[in-house]
């Protein structure tokens, strides 16, 4: 299983950010073809300091031909497009296999 | 269900980095009270660019108070003291609400 991270920083209106998020972005994640699970989650502090990112979005696939059709499908290129939109200086992307 | 995230930048010896995390590390969080699921991600590139992360630990807790007993408990002051002498400079520790 490999899996595509999507963290997100601090945006400077967290409001917005997220209703955009959940009513624009997230549904186009949905749309994702060969897309097994999505996991949000909302960062809420961390143990030493403070959290300096707001959320994390994590994207599973079967493998990488599956990650990589579906980066390269129409639906991928619109969530792509959205996100480049709203949150080009906010977002770090990576992808990683699951391993336990 | 809380998650605690551990998010590990590349480090300049992986090899070495992932022998620790392997023997040494990774069996003192499986030790953490309370812990419901643990999910390692070996971090392999980027969509765009180079990743410049090189693991992903995701630590699954019932709630706030479990993941803080956890932390707070001898198995978890031997998690943070062994984090701080390996990754003190490289690792970012969050935590946030899986939603979804």
């Amino acid at each position: 299983m490999i899996k595509l991270v999507a963290l997100y920083r601090t945006p400077p209106d967290a409001a917005a950010f997220d209703t955009h998020i959940d009513t624009v972005h997230t549904p186009l994640v949905r749309a994702f073809p060969g897309l097994r699970k999505l996991e949000i989650t909302r960062i809420t502090g961390a143990p030493i300091g403070t959290a300096r990112y707001h959320l994390l979005c994590e994207m599973y696939f079967d493998n990488k031909d599956a990650m990589d059709e579906a980066l390269a499908s129409p639906q991928g290129r619109a969530v792509a497009r959205d996100l480049m939109g709203f949150a080009a200086d906010l977002v770090t992307v990576f992808h990683g296999d699951v391993a336990d």
